[in-house]
Formats: C-alpha cells, structure tokens, sequence
C-alpha cells in the first residue's frame, strides 16, 4: 500500500516527538508500505517566524512572508529524516520546489495547481520514506508560496491524490472526528466515519480537525482520508464519499465562537448594489459566511452578514472606504456572536430537524439572532456567551449516536 | 555600476541591525547604483540548528544538515526584503534555487560549478534590489548543498564575476585588512590594498577576514574585492590582482592557535607510503597544512603535519584505522601550538626577510618547532602561548608600515 501520513506542528514540537513521529512512521513502512510524510513547522516556529516579521514591518510583502514561513516546514522535514536515518530507515526530505508542488500567485493563500510526482515517485522506488514539507508550494515565476490555514493537510491529500495512495491519514491531538467538541459536549462521541460533504459543513462550522479545503481535495479526487491520533493507536475517523446506509440523523454538532456579525443598514434598493459590496469584499479576500437581506424603510434594505472575527477590522475599512459610493446611512457590528450548526446527510430526507433545533434552543432560553440553512446543515447565530450551553442542548435533544 | 554587497550573520542579528543594513544597502542603491546583497544566516541561527540536529542524531546527514542549515539566509534575505520594502525601495529575496546556483554534490562543503544569472538580471531590470541566500548552492539532483566556511563570502563573489559587477563589498566587524591582528599587535595597522596572492595567504594563515576560498575565486575572476565595516564609512581594504609598486616588504603578520600537530613516527621508508597517509586523509576532507618529513632509524622516517584542530579527533581516528596497514611505531598528537607567518608579495625578491624572522623569534627566546615557506610567505609553528608575544616581535622588528 502507498500511504500518505501528515502530521502537525504540536506532533513535531521537540527532538522526543520527532522521534514518536519517526517511530510511528517506521511501523507503517516495516509493514512493507511505501510511505509519504508531509509536516508542518515545529510548534511555536511559525508563530516565532511571524513575531520576527512583524519586528521589521507590520505589513510584511506577503511574497516575502511566504519566502520567511516556508523555512519551518523545511527544518521539521530535515530533523525528520535525521531521526529516521538515526533509527535505521532509508529516507529523503523534500522542499515544495523538489516535489514540483505548483500553486497559484496568491502568496500567503495559494492554490494547489498541479505536482509533478517523478521525484517522490523515484525516491519510493529507491525505498526511501519520502518527507514532504506541507503548507508550501512554488508558483510559476519560481517564487515561493504558502497555502494559508490548514495547508499542510491540503498538502497530504494533494500528494494522495497525484500519486493515488491507498490512504491519506492525518494524524491530530485528538482520536478522530466527534459529535461535538468533546471539551464542550461531554457526551460527545467519535464517528467511526463520515462523508466528504458532512466533514466539510463540520470543518467550515467550526469543528477544527480539519480544514475544508483538504476535505474538498479529497472530496474531488475521492482521496479516503483517515483522522486519528499521533499519541493513541486509536482507528480514528474516516471520510469518505459514502457511508453505511443506516445512518442516524445527525453526525455532528458544531460550534464557532470567532464570528462577528456586519449590518450595513438603508441601502438603496437598486439592483447590483449587494453584488458590488460582496465584490469589494472578496476582492479583498474577505470571506463571508451568512449573509441575510431585509426589506427597510423609504425604497432602502438591510444587508446583515458574518464574517471570522479576525477579518473585522479590515471590513470596517472597505467599508468606511465606500460608504458614500454605497450611500450608506449606518453600518453596525458585533463581535459578541457565535454560531452553531448541526450537520448530518440524513437531514436531506427529513423535516424535523430545523424545528427539532429549534426546539432545542427555545428550550434553553437561548435566543437566535439570523438562520442559515444548507441540504446537510441547519445554523444559528446566537450569544457568544451561550455557545456551550447551545450545543449541548442540540446534542442531547437529537441523542447523537454513530 | 552592479555592485555586490554581502553582510554576515552578525550584521543582520536582529531587527535593528537588519534595518542598519537595510539603510547602507539603500545608500548604494540611491545613487544609482544596480545592487546585489548577500546575506549570511542571522546571528545564533545557524549554531542554534545545529544544536536541534545533534538533539537528534549526533551524526546527522550531512544532506539533511544542509536542507536544515540553508533555512537560515533563507529567513535572511526574506527580513531584509520587508526592511528595504518598508523603507520604501523595491527588492525582492531570492534563495540558491531561484538564483540557479549550482554547485558540486559535496553535501557540507560544496564547490560553486556556475550560475544562471536569468532571474538576478531580470530583477535587476526591474530596478529591484536584489537579495541573494549566501552559503548555500543547489546540486544536478536539485538537492540543497551548502559551501562550508566562509561560503557567504565565496556566494558574493562568485554573483560578481558571473554578473560582471564592479565591484564586490565585504562587509565585516573591522574596518579592512590590518598588518597583524589589533587585539594582538597594538601597532597593526590598516592596509589600503592587497593583492590576491597575499590576501590567500593571510586568509589561510589565520587573519579571519576573508576566506581563500572567495579569494581565489576574486583572483580567477578578476572581481575587485572591498573589505570594509558595517559600522562606519571608513575606506577598507581593496583585494586586487595588482598593487602599488612602492610597497613594504611585509604586507601582514597572522597567528593561527588553533593548530595541531601529528607525529608518525617508524614508518616504513618505501616509495608510496607518504602519498597513502595523505591521500587517505584527503578522502576523509581533512585538510593537510605544513608537511615535515625526516629519516628516522632502522631504515624508517618520521613523517609530522598539522591540521585544524577541530580535525584532529578525526584524524587520530583515521590513523587508529590504518596503523597495522602503514606498519606504524608510534603516533604523536601535540594541540598546544601556534602557526605564526609573515606574508608579503616583496618577499620573493628579497633574501633576508626569513632570516629576520628568526631573528625576531631569537629575540624573543622563542622556540620554532617547525617551518614552512612559500614564495610570498614564511610560517613557524611555535608554543601556542607564545603567539601573542612573537606576532608582535615580527611587527615590530619588520616595522610594517602601508
């Protein structure tokens, strides 16, 4: 079997967890598998990366940034091929330039364009372990580039998928996917598997194993992803296209505290207004997540939406930038939010579920400030200061089991 | 003019050096001048990596070494280029595959084969200052190497011939290259000029400020070399073919303490067994300096040499190995000496200059162990703690003046 093993920088942290992970590794190539590892930077290295960049700008070129972060990932390869080659096992590590891994230009948030596997494929051949730097790439004025936010996974199903590997498994803190936040739903339970469109609601609802673009990578090439333990030898989760047909309802609830609502009040009811305010946005590269629309007074509407609370201040920019071109008579925000969401594919073929939701949340006294709903998902913006007593509430009235 | 400007690793130890840097680059840059920086690791960073391998392994390979080590300029050149940005110039950072820095496959300690000069003429076009990794190379397996000591030095000079720069500025700790050490000989005095050929000497000889790897690559080029501070504005030292023909005798003093000798003592007196024992340990990279070979009893001889200390564990590891095959007596190790030498291109036309050397040590009541001379230099190993006190007799007794 080709298997794909990422594993992340908390894993990586120190010379004893590289060497955990470099045995960890050796058990499944000693089975007779050809393996591929992809890392992430050790521990705190990016962040100490990033503190040294904000020392000299506070705006850091980002093609630079890229060229500065992409360095983590290179040491955690090198010191893992060092323990491996201590431990006895042939091994090579790879830089995003050796794998031919090519992006697009969008330094700090680059695209994965195509990997040109000859490289990793003649160092499998030599019966080398393979060590790959995750979260990087090369773009194609040879510059380097970085892939944003859950990179590394996006890495290691990317590899799976150009070399058709029989698994891709990512190795985290905890044992797999859950029902809920275990720190939060005490009586949350692993899955034993889940499909590519309900890790995906889960992943982009807060539910942070793992990143949705690695999920929509492995969606798109039908890479059978597997969430485990670097610390347990626990199964873990996996995702896959399709699951067992006896499925419950609900396969999770999840909760997202780090969101801030924008209400942009009496703008003018003339059409492509709203389409040129999420233009300017993304163009900006600000993501939006739900976005609500009401009727106001005098031939005006109000636009509410939500966005990470992170990207707020920069939202208040555009937004201060283009108040007269939109006409805006008021913009309002609250970073006081949170949202929770339950997923399950079971959900297409049922009705109860919103209303069950509901219920819950009128149970609890907890008061729902917008509604936003997909085939698989049903979310709610609330308090922040209710997210927990949220979730546990849906989690006890649909009673998720696997 | 193209001028090449490389800064060390103590030049850019931390945001404010960087952006001192930043400002002297600038500098060059406004007056419209094309420039080319190289930089060397940051400060510790490079002796910090190393520590992070030995946690690992305490002989790491020497592949994966130079993989983890090429991160430092890397993270170098990348500070520099948000510097230079937020000052308001444009730059761009370009590590030793984006430069097309090619070098022979000695992992450690590789040798610059040749450059493709496309991407820095490009940026050059583009009025960019131009950021180059110092150290470090790429090999025809598109692996990382790095050049070994020195090898910063050796990156600057070899971007000036292979781009035809003007010039090649050396920035370091001192203002120019000084007749003796200061901190030894208080009457050491700052040279103007030097040539290549004494510069070499100096360099291998123990003055620190260039390493004769970048000097001979001056030398084969033709590339004019500065020597100068990073501190002040002071002039330096020019490094080039030809000098002044008024000249002194004696361009410099150096002192090397950190010397030991090997004795090989009975061996066999046939033909063959000289170039054996060297060349076994040119294999292992250990560099041989000063030879002394002598006939000793029952048809023997007695061969001596010394090399770095730092080698010498490996050389007595080397001579354990192969004691039976060289039929060897006896072998003897002496760490406690100094290498003392007068270099100077006057000397080849002058008879006395080795016999007022040894007038000097006379003086002195020191004890010469052994001598080595070339055209252009005379060397005596000495008691190492005695360096101090002849480096000075030499000064004085030559009366070096520029």
């Amino acid at each position: 079997m080709l298997i794909v093993q990422k594993f992340g920088g908390s894993s990586v942290a120190n010379a004893e967890r590289v060497y955990n992970v470099a045995k960890r590794v050796a058990e499944t190539y000693k089975k007779g598998n050809d393996v591929i590892v992809v890392l992430s930077a050790q521990g705190d290295t990016t962040d100490d990366l990033i503190a040294k960049a904000k020392e000299i700008s506070k705006n850091p070129s980002k093609r630079e940034m890229d060229m500065l972060l992409s360095t983590g990932e290179q040491q955690s390869v090198a010191l893992m091929a060092m323990a491996l080659t201590e431990l006895g096992y042939p091994c090579v590590s790879l830089n995003a330039y050796q794998v031919g891994m090519m992006t697009t230009s969008a330094y700090g948030n680059a695209r994965l364009k195509k990997i040109k596997p000859d490289r990793i494929r003649r160092e499998l051949d030599r019966k080398n372990i393979v060590l790959v730097t995750g979260f990087q790439g090369m773009n194609r004025f040879d510059d380097i580039t970085t892939l944003g936010r859950g990179g590394s996974d996006t890495t290691a199903v990317a590899i799976a998928a150009a070399l058709h590997a029989d698994q891709c498994e990512i190795y985290t803190d905890v044992e797999g996917v859950y029902t809920a936040d275990p720190r939060i739903v005490k009586e949350a339970r692993k899955l034993n598997e889940i499909t590519y469109n309900e890790m995906l609601e889960l992943a982009s609802l807060g539910a942070r194993v793992l990143h949705n673009r690695s999920v929509e990578l492995a969606k798109k090439y039908n890479v059978e992803m597997v969430v485990r333990s670097s610390l347990t030898q626990a199964e873990g989760t996996v995702v896959k296209e399709v699951c067992k047909v006896e499925r419950m309802l609900i396969s999770g609830v999840a909760g997202d505290d780090e969101i801030a609502r924008v209400s942009l009040i009496g703008i003018e009811d003339t059409p492509g207004k709203a389409f040129d305010i999420f233009a300017t946005l993304a163009k900006k590269n600000i993501n939006v997540d739900i976005i609500l629309q009401s009727i106001g007074r005098d031939n005006t509407k109000d636009i509410s939406f939500t966005v990470q609370d992170t990207a707020l201040e920069e939202v208040k920019a555009v937004i201060e930038e283009n108040k007269e071109r939109w006409n805006l008579k008021k913009a309002d925000y609250n970073e006081n939010l949170a949202k929770v969401s339950v997923v399950g594919a079971g959900m297409v073929a049922n009705a109860g579920v919103a209303s069950k939701m509901f219920e819950a949340m009128y149970d609890s006294h907890i008061n729902i400030h917008m509604i936003s709903t997909s085939e698989i998902k049903i979310s709610v913006l609330i308090d922040k200061k209710e997210m927990h007593k949220a979730m546990n509430a849906i989690h006890d009235k649909f009673n998720i089991i696997d």
